[in-house]
């Protein structure tokens, strides 16, 4: 058995409270997922990653199969464990980290070949090889094999982008059922399946991007992933391709939006009836001193923070919001101290999560039965 | 008032058990003090030092001073309120980092003047600048401003530096005690005075370093200091002056060997009775992949690690042993990850103060009444 859906409200405008039960972990959603490249959500410890209250987060496929390996990791019972996450995760296809990272691409039918950006070594990643390699990872998602289309893309690149993502989706999902039983702990975990979202691609072009998800839908995937935005298209594009896409898929299947956003997009988008996202903006953004804050965006390193006393954001109560000032973080990014992209990093999460925390208790108060008033 | 020294026991070797009351919090001796140079101890959370049980911190007068500037921090309430450091602190003079970072000083009687490694900006040190900048930052103990000699030097170049600190002792003194109710926090803590300890320099030669201790010893600092040690002597020698000095040292005192040392040492030196010390070694290290355990030391990058599943020690408890492995470890440093610094750093950490622990426990047990039986 795969992922378990349960929705439990879906508001007005869309907006969809639910649960996705997964092997590790059952996730309350909307959820935004911290993205964790190779391994690490960069720079923040996992037990702090806990305390923020993250539910799920993202390994990169092309990152760890370069380094340290996937064979490694399954020998090692799969991600997991290896780097000591008991919640949920989900990783990428490598596809996009291969178009968008590796060097010397050369794509085909049956796959893309590419060079490493690490050492150069040539490498050929196919449908079938990445799922291959997201199974010894064992997270509990994992994503169809994709090319993500660029953006500005004319239509016939883009549909013959999209010929290729949906004949290597029904190749990733005929492969990744074909041997789910080989995830690492498919044994510990009483013959649980990791569970593989399609992702829905056509470029900026509304009809490629219905007849992606109708496609895919008919594939009967564990859920749907919206990916090619945020490629840099201006943002009512953005808006009007997953208000294009939603409707089309399945109200019992989890949606993902990949790779997005900006705080106001993220809220946005989970009123809309995205169930999931993930993003390295509000990580990124940290280590070059992009604070997100109720106030705004902040960027701690202006003379203006020098002698601030006051937190990061007056309106949060996360542990660096608690305990620092303006002017530390401004001194430790300054000083090139190491503790700046941990401290950042965790605000920067803290804003994030908070935010679909809210989203997710406006979802419930519309359910909420009416308390009576004996049991105040 | 400044500190209290409350001497508890005092071993047979000389180990000696004892509560300094500091402003701030009293710190339990023998105390390994992990260094915070810039205003934070490399990579760890403030809240994670505290569980790590960490008393006292070090800062760097040079760093501070350089930026953010101990004006600033003074106008913010002190070093303890602008890093948000509860417990004890310290800083050094300034002078090591002036004789070992900056550029173009020039020694004289009146102070050095040098170069900032930062911006080629030009500076002068005197004992009276460096006790205004000390009490502008507000640790709880400050430091002699002195010349550390360095090794090897002939006899008449030791003699010389000697003199140089200690006329540079005697001023410090003067000045810091003149202007004490100036520190930050005077008001805030009841009239509490930061504390000064002389430096005890005086090369490898015997007789240099009785005398420079006697003369401190005259002067009556708050607590005395050996400094110009692990400057590249063998460790035998090391182990000769603190012996030679030790015993001239008043016994209601604390007392203070600079910048040692490895794990066996500062174990060693707590049993003659070294009250405190400091040394960048564990959190430097920790950065480059050196990790000390109960095992011995240990090169976390090597290749043997790749898929070793336990704790990088397996007789510590501490929350980065208990948590990730080995393998895990390797991969963070191969991958250039932040995370990397981070973990090992409080687990270096950990070792060494659960050395101190572990010492002090020994010392208790020599005091402890026998337990009746019936109170078992």
């Amino acid at each position: 058995m795969s992922l378990k859906f349960n929705l439990l409200h879906t508001s007005e405008q869309g907006g969809r409270r639910a649960q996705i039960d997964l092997p590790h972990h059952t996730v309350e959603t909307p959820v935004f997922m911290p993205v964790g490249t190779a391994g690490s959500v960069k720079a923040v410890p996992q037990d702090i990653l806990e305390s923020l209250g993250a539910q799920i987060i993202l390994g990169n496929t092309y990152h760890l199969y370069l380094r340290p390996g996937h064979e490694a990791i399954r020998r090692m019972g799969g991600l997991h464990r290896f780097i000591s996450w008991p919640r949920a995760m989900l990783t990428d296809s490598g596809g996009f980290q291969v178009f968008s990272l590796a060097q010397l691409r050369k794509v085909t039918d049956e796959g893309v070949r590419f060079r490493s950006h690490l050492d150069g070594s040539s490498h050929l990643f196919t449908p079938e090889h990445s799922m291959d390699v997201q199974i010894a990872l064992g997270a509990d998602i994992a994503m169809a094999f994709d090319e993500c289309t660029e953006y500005p893309a004319d239509r016939s690149r883009a549909e013959e982008s999209l010929r290729l993502t949906m004949a290597w989706a029904r190749r990733s999902l005929d492969h990744l059922r074909a041997h789910q039983n080989e995830v690492p702990w498919f044994a510990d975990l009483g013959g649980r399946a990791q569970s593989l979202f399609g992702i829905v691609q056509g470029g900026m072009y509304r009809d490629l991007r219905r007849e992606s998800a109708e496609r895919l839908v008919e594939m009967d995937f564990d859920g749907y992933a919206i990916g090619g935005l945020s490629v840099g298209e201006p943002r009512d594009l953005t808006m009007e391709m997953i208000a294009e896409v939603l409707p089309l898929l399945p109200a019992d299947k989890p949606r993902y939006v990949m790779g997005v956003g900006y705080p106001e997009e993220i809220e946005q988008y989970a009123r809309m009836g995205v169930d999931m996202m993930d993003c390295v903006l509000p990580t990124r953004a940290a280590r070059h001193a992009l604070l997100f804050t109720s106030e705004g965006r902040l960027n701690i390193k202006n003379k203006q923070f020098a002698e601030d006393q006051g937190p990061p954001d007056p309106n949060c109560d996360c542990i660096v919001c608690r305990r620092y000032s303006r002017a530390y973080l401004r001194h430790l990014m300054q000083a090139g101290e190491a503790l700046s992209a941990t401290l950042n990093t965790i605000h920067n999460l803290a804003y994030y999560l908070g935010i679909m925390r809210r989203v997710r208790a406006e979802l419930d108060a519309q359910t909420a039965p009416v308390t009576p008033s004996l049991a105040r």
